[in-house]
């Protein structure tokens, strides 16, 4: 049986990072990605890093690409009621911004690294039980190439996804999970037309929810609120440029560049958070521990936030024997998971039209970004939430 | 048939105040209250008094005993988890404060400068009909003294609350009106003991939100969060003492200090907007355009602060003749309702709790206040919106 001191269950891009972070520190790990690499360096997720995200894949090395075609941001635009306003983060928030480089790239460029010199990352490798979380040597059952396998670990992390194989091998009872199913969906296009402003656009509209963002200088991502269980096939092009400029639309005119539309996704919006983050020896990073709805760009920042809180407590416990840090893990992230959970549901439920919402609701929605508007410490909040608070 | 410049309808803060500004300006004015002076005098209703509101009264000359007896107040606590945070309100926003005085006190001292040499002041005038709104000359119909009685006006002026006669002379379409009913009501004592602590708190608790407030140094006014329909005889004090004492409960402890209980009421929650606020030459003040559940503080401050735009609108036009500021009374106004509606609303739902509420949102609660005692802005937000914005 193989042995490790970090089994990483999970090769998005919280295991990857943890990975990274944990083989600077000199910690054995090893990564097991149920998928192959192809598909794990294309599935589209989120595509905005907080400083502090940025701050950390650069002391992790992992940064040399980002810094190179990565579009720093200094701030957002919100619309409502066909008027438009800027939230300066640099200002805001004494000089913290914002960049949009894909959730993919950055997959990228950790696989690279760690297939460059990297801790063991084996594709492929399907998880099928994870055993022996209340002993002192935890066991991963996979099967990679045809063959059943085991890792004995001291510490398995799982940072699988909600859907994940860590999550369902927690027994009932041991961990309890806060939820809220949104009655409404993301519609996702990805269009071969460079971004028709600089920033990214958060638009209120009685038509419901729209946001205007891109991947790169080329390529524009934008989104409708739908309804849930809404089909693509329902959206032929020309609606959904139509729908867009719709909900876009300004006091004084503004053009949505059009261009082919390379991919069509409807995306549900959840916010779960389960407690503790740990169960013995097994640990949840990222989504498997944690979902937010993406109005608020905070899921790859948690995800990041996880690894580092926990790689630093590795560390302590490897050069000191002290668990301290190990057992804090759950109780220090989930004061910055409360806080992006709140800010999430802040901007779903500001931005977006409940279906069963009435017009005093509404008029609410309007009033707020009126105030965030008119009021510096509301726009400070806004800004400081966004662009991410340091790191614990 | 006696004919005024402006019929006031309603001789609570709203008409009374509206009165005196006129009286102040020269403008004839006429008040018409249905219910005795006595009545007026005594009945319960707010007791904080907003920077600006405390200015108006005092430079239309209705302050001398706020000024003498009024309890100046730097700041609220609020507590959940069973910690509690203060909120410094002149720190978070350049000097501004509130004063503890009783809308009932400040009601009186407006009917004593009325009565001693103001505008006409008709106490069981009962309105039974407005007529004319959309003719150059409104008139209010009146019972008098057993007698049928006629005002003719230039405007009428409805501060007559939400169910006053004034709204309902509105024919249906002329206003919209927004609302929202909360599931869940205020169970409010007087008790004859001096406030335990000098400044109100607001408690979020698993058991239901608490207001710890005061109407003097030997009055402490107390509220719990109650189910609708609520009955005071299932309330025996020591139920009460009991529930309070439950719901202020801090780490480290604190003392509620108990003594004899001299009144008992529920009062419902509610929201409501009626938009205009005019309809011809009839507009509305106060409670008869808006009402804001109770929890910010704001409901007597919004009344004032409608009266102000009014007198002053009224003054532009004796003095040249202009209508301009008149015909701007409902927009100029709406925007700080909207601002009070939404502020009111956030202080009610994040401090209550929802009989339908999830874990989850709870979380959310507890997640908004932590955020209020961590960021100066956040905290900025609150006290700025409490301490009352300057009238436009």
């Amino acid at each position: 049986m193989d042995h490790t001191t970090v089994g990483i269950i999970g090769g998005g891009p919280a295991g990857l990072l943890l990975a990274r972070l944990l083989h600077n520190s000199g910690i054995d790990c090893v990564v097991l990605e149920s998928r192959d690499r192809a598909y794990v360096e294309q599935r589209q997720r989120a595509g905005i890093l907080e400083q502090s995200t940025v701050d950390v894949l650069r002391g992790s090395g992992a940064a040399e690409r980002l810094d190179r075609e990565g579009l720093v941001h200094d701030g957002i635009e919100l619309r409502w009621n066909r008027r438009a306003q800027r939230i300066d983060f640099p200002a805001l928030t004494g000089g913290r911004r914002v960049w949009v480089y894909a959730q993919t790239e950055v997959v990228k460029d950790l696989i690279a690294l760690q297939t460059a010199g990297g801790a063991p990352l084996l594709f492929e490798a399907r998880v099928t039980a994870v055993a022996g979380a209340d002993t002192d040597r935890p066991v991963v059952h996979y099967t990679h190439q045809g063959q059943d396998k085991t890792l004995s670990c001291d510490y398995v992390v799982g940072c699988d996804g909600f859907h994940g194989v860590t999550r369902k091998a927690i027994p009932d009872g041991a961990c309890r999970t806060f939820e809220r199913v949104y009655p409404y969906s993301w519609f996702g296009i990805l269009a071969d037309v460079p971004p028709s402003c600089d920033e990214l656009i958060y638009a209120h509209s009685p038509r419901g929810f729209a946001l205007h963002s891109m991947r790169s200088t080329t390529v524009s991502r934008l989104y409708l609120q739908v309804a849930n269980g809404t089909d693509p096939a329902d959206w032929p092009d020309e609606r959904i440029w139509d729908e867009l400029d719709a909900r876009f639309a300004l006091d004084g005119g503004w053009r949505l560049e059009r261009g082919p539309i390379t991919s069509k996704a409807v995306l549900p919006m959840r916010s779960s958070v389960t407690e503790p983050m740990r169960w013995g020896r097994v640990f949840l990073a990222g989504d498997a521990a944690h979902i937010v709805p993406p109005t608020g760009a905070k899921g790859l920042n948690l995800a990041v936030s996880d690894v580092v809180v926990l790689a630093r407590a590795f560390a302590r416990l490897q050069d000191t024997g002290s668990a301290e840090l190990l057992d804090a893990y759950s109780d220090t992230c989930l004061r910055r998971v409360w806080r992006a959970e709140h800010f999430s549901y802040f901007m779903t439920t500001t931005l977006h039209t409940d279906p069963g919402q009435s017009d005093f609701e509404t008029r609410l929605q309007i009033s707020q970004l009126d105030r965030i508007a008119a009021s510096p410490h509301a726009a400070a909040e806004l800004a400081g939430n966004y662009a991410g608070l340091t790191i614990e």
